[in-house]
Formats: structure tokens, C-alpha cells, sequence
């Protein structure tokens, strides 16, 4: 029996949207429709290449539409648009930002009657399950998390908003001392400053000026304001020898007691060499979710901790309890 | 506002049982009803202690049974008998049996009305979850399971149900050189022979006959006949003063590719000072998932996979967004 597939919209065409069409092929019971984009470069894939205004006229040829803009600009717009007319998912993660993100998109979501799952990807997203798994578990514990080292797409795309930035990378940098305390079992209290360091490669304009951009970066609230900073401002051409790769990774360390006082020690890491196209491929499986539960009459927006896990999986849940449980 | 607590039953009293007894107590909105055991020794609770004939008439004053037994002979009978009368939580792991006894919980649970939220633990339970996502998201990649060293409560559970075993811890031990392989981008075919090798620790009866008994134990389909295992014979002292620590652990590492060939290696670990009681904290975590489960008037058999995570921490989704996504 040849069912019919689930069809996939991607919105935005950056590094996010090249690893979801990348992705959708290694996914049997998926295929990508379209790509809507305001680019007019072309794409790997023979589909159509649509303008973002003429969405609306997809409304019923497509069941998904991953949304794959940046969280500063592109998903505060975008994300409770398209929540209207189609079941969306899409990786906001401006921590801060999340709760009033998720009201308006579930809004939208409710007022379309369609799913829009929000904030997926690593971090939120499996990091983000891993803190809620870990800590509903053992109680009488702490939950650690570690960035890095790596580039992280959402700070890089906030110094590329600011004015007279032309292209910026920013990478994030476990600090080792703080990772060591935790392992020792110190139990340490640590504020952001204290475990991480953001490091950040800036192109500005020739008109730009270095100590307005310098300041701008490093008093960001959510982004900046609160880390260590340093910024290199360097040559279009050193930006792209010396830091086109978008490696990351990290470690979710959850460390508690149970009875009396033997330690449990969980932990998550990823070490990927894409930190895009991992995403990437997170959103390709929560978009199976949703568009399974908009297929169950579900509506609204949902996080990655409303998901049952195997709404994500291909085979069917009696395979999967043969194969994985 | 005091609201009720949900009231937890324990089936079982070994180290399970003892293991949820002392969980219960850091969960601020459950609460100890009574432990239900064969046993007639003191329990660290003063709560009731119910033999488990009498436990039908209990039915209307626990919310969630968990049950504390083993895999080998007790659930599969108190498992279907209780899913009748109570929600349940248990930790069955005899992996090649959970379909037929996923099938046997469901149709109690359903004629009971209740939930039952079966192989909850680490495995099955969070490495199979771990399983689940990381195939899911990476598409073209392989998962290894590696376990311990530690002691496997299961196995040793089976080797004391052997006639003329009076006692008997077995240890898992990974295979070191495989985990290399692994490590290493290899991506090798393993059997479970290749993975993991077993060590046992038997006290026998002094009238037991030692080859009869060592034969037994190689043999034991699911056990045991698929590893290089090695039986010790040792006195009930040796054993008590030598193994009497249930330390274990191991390691989910899923590796895969992205893109044009980009590595991508997820990993989730476990050190655990013991065993039994990081499984009774997982199983408490799911209580609490099954209780919420069944008020909102759902029945029938459940697993890891089906459970929205949400549903495991104490407090309200909106808090969760703010505090972990």
C-alpha cells in the first residue's frame, strides 16, 4: 500500500531551511512541497519556490510548515502568521521571550484549528527534556547545563540585527573550571557569567562604528548582557576562512541522592559538527507530531513537553515497543 | 491551599519497594497509603501493611499501585491481577515478553478503568526513550546500548529462581574493546555476545547439585544463553561482604549523519549508585503520570513512549516553560 505523504512547507531558506529539505529525503512518509523564501537563489530540491505573501494560497497543500527564520525577527512575525493557516513548527529560543510567544502563537494556532509546536530543536528542546525528565526523577538534585564549544545560530543571527553589522559569529565557551566543580560533585551555585563565555567574530560596514557596535553587542539583554564578552572585529574574508564551520554541542549533568545518600549521576550530551542541520532535523521529527495530533482534532501551541515521544517515530508504537522498549 | 495528595500503594517490599518507600517522601504531592507484602518484616513507614490477598479492598483508597516485584514471577501474575482493581506502575523488563504482557495489562486495565504504565525504569524506560528520540531525529545513524558494570537486578532475580540457588548477584560488564569501535566512528555490527559479557555469583543449598545448576543458568533463554557468561560459587558471607552494592550505569550512543556527511553523536549516560533505587524513583516519577492519566479518563495500558513528559513533574506546563524549556 503506497499511503500518501505528509507534505512539508519550509519557510525560510538559511541554514535551518537547507537542513530540513536535506532531511525530508531520508524520511520515507514525508516530502517537501514547497519553500517559501524572500531569496531568489535557488534550491536543491525541483519544487516550487514561493514569495512568503502568497502562503495563504498553500493553506491545503501543505500539512506542515516548518518555520525555519531566526528568533530575533523573522518567528515574532511569522510564527503566529502562518499559526493561522497551517500546523507550523519552529525553534524560538529566546528563553526569556518563550511564554508570551507561546500565547500568541496558540492563538493562532486554536483560531486556525491547527498544531504549531514551538521551540524545538536542542536547546529548547532535547536539552530542555532532558532538565525535566532528570529532575522529575531524582528529586534531591541539581540539573548543570553546558554550551559549547560552538557557534550558536540565535546570538550570532542578534549581532547580525544590529545596525552596521554585515555578518557575525558567535561562539559559546564552556568555562572548564566550573564543568570540573560540577563533576567533583561540589554541588556549586554558578550564575551564567560563571559557566559560560561568549566569544563574538564581527563584519561590520565601512561606516560603521566599532565602539557603538562593540557596546551594542555586549549590552544585549537575554543575548549578552549577562556573559563575559569579548568581540574581534575581523575581514569578510577571515570570517569566511576561519569560522564557516557550526560545530556545537554541550551537557545536560543532573546529579542527586536517593535513600541514603547514594548519588545518582545522569547526563546528555551532543557533540554535532552542524549545529543547523542538527536542528534541522529535530523540527523534521516534530513535524511527524504535529501533524499527527492535527490529524487526532488537536489544536493550539504545544512545547516539546507536551509531545508523546512516539508521535515522533516512523513505525507504529507496537514496533516500537519490539524494537526500542 | 492543601490539596489531597495522591495516596501510592507498594506492592512488593524487597529493594524496589524499600527504594519507592524512601522516593515517595520527596515528592510533596504524594503520599504513602500502604505497602502490600508476603513479608512480614518491619517497613520504615507507619503506614499499613496488607497482605496481598486483602489488596481489592483497598481499591477505592490508593490512587496508583506500584508495583515492586520481579520480572521473572511476580508481575506476571500480580500484574494483570492488580491493573483490574488499581492504576499501576511497573517495571517489567524481561524485554523479549513485554508485547504479550503490554496485551495481557491492557485488557485488565481496560475492564478496570484504569491506567497501567508498564517497563518503567532505565531499561526498558529511559534508554529506551533515549532510543526513540535520538532514531528519530537522526535518521541515517545506528544506536548502541552498552550496560554497566553493574549488577542487573533482573538477571540476578532469575538465577534465585533457579532450584537450589539460595542467593545470587550477576554483574553486567561491556565489553571495553566494542565500546572503542563505537567511539571511534567504526559503526560496527555487534552481537550481544560481542557487547557484553555476564558474571554471576551464586550461594547454592548444600545439597544442590553445582553442575545442574551452573547449566541452568547458561541456558536461560533471554538471559543468559546469548552471552559468554561465568558462573562463581561462593559462600552466603562472601557474597554478602563482596556484592552487596548495586552500583550500575551504561550509555546510549546514537551516531549518525546530517547533510553532506556531517557527524552527529548523541549520548545519554548513567552512574548510578544503585540501581533498584534509581529505578524506584522513576517508577514514583510515573505514578504521578498515571494517576494524571487516569483523571482525565483515560484506561488501558501504557508505556514510556506514550507519555507526554509533562506529565511526570510536579508542577504546572506554564512552569515548566518558564523554568526548563
Amino acid at each position: 500500500m503506497m499511503e500518501r505523504k505528509t507534505q512539508i512547507g519550509i519557510c525560510g531558506y538559511g541554514n535551518l531551511g537547507k537542513g530540513v529539505e536535506s532531511e525530508i529525503a531520508k524520511n520515507p512518509d514525508m516530502e517537501l512541497a514547497a519553500i517559501f523564501t524572500r531569496r531568489n537563489t535557488g534550491t536543491k530540491s525541483d519544487v516550487p519556490v514561493v514569495r512568503l505573501e502568497a502562503a495563504a494560497e498553500w493553506k491545503d497543500k501543505i500539512d506542515v510548515m516548518i518555520l525555519c527564520g531566526g528568533s530575533k525577527s523573522d518567528l515574532p512575525v511569522q510564527g503566529p502568521l502562518l499559526a493561522g493557516s497551517f500546523n507550523t513548527v519552529d525553534s524560538f529560543d529566546t528563553h526569556a521571550k518563550i511564554p508570551g510567544y507561546y500565547d500568541e502563537i496558540d492563538k493562532a494556532a486554536k483560531t486556525g484549528n491547527n498544531i504549531s509546536i514551538i521551540s524545538i530543536g536542542w536547546d529548547p528542546g532535547l536539552f530542555s527534556l532532558l532538565r525535566l525528565y532528570s529532575g522529575a526523577i531524582i528529586r534531591d538534585g541539581r540539573t548543570y547545563t553546558f554550551w559549547g564549544e560552538g557557534v550558536s545560530q540565535g546570538h550570532s543571527e542578534a549581532i547580525r540585527g544590529i545596525e552596521g553589522v554585515v555578518d557575525a559569529i558567535q561562539y559559546t565557551i564552556p568555562v572548564a573550571a566550573a564543568m570540573e566543580r560540577v563533576r567533583n560533585g561540589e554541588n556549586p551555585e554558578l550564575t551564567a557569567r560563571e559557566k559560560h563565555e561568549r566569544v563574538c567574530y564581527v563584519v561590520i560596514a565601512t561606516d560603521a562604528d566599532k565602539k557603538e557596535v562593540e557596546s551594542n553587542i555586549k549590552n544585549m539583554p537575554d543575548y549578552f548582557a549577562d556573559y563575559d564578552t569579548t568581540v574581534h572585529f575581523i575581514s569578510r574574508e577571515e570570517l569566511k576562512e576561519n569560522h564557516s564551520k557550526m560545530k556545537h554541542g554541550g551537557n545536560v549533568i543532573h546529579m542527586g541522592k536517593t535513600g541514603e545518600g547514594n548519588s545518582q549521576v545522569i547526563e546528555f550530551s551532543l557533540k554535532l559538527d552542524s549545529n543547523p542541520e542538527f536542528t534541522s532535523s529535530v523540527l523534521v521529527a516534530f513535524a511527524r507530531a504535529a501533524y499527527r495530533l492535527s490529524a487526532g482534532g488537536e489544536s493550539g501551541a504545544r512545547t516539546i513537553f507536551d509531545i508523546p515521544p512516539k508521535l515522533l517515530a516512523e513505525v507504529d508504537p507496537a514496533e516500537l515497543v519490539k524494537a526500542l522498549l
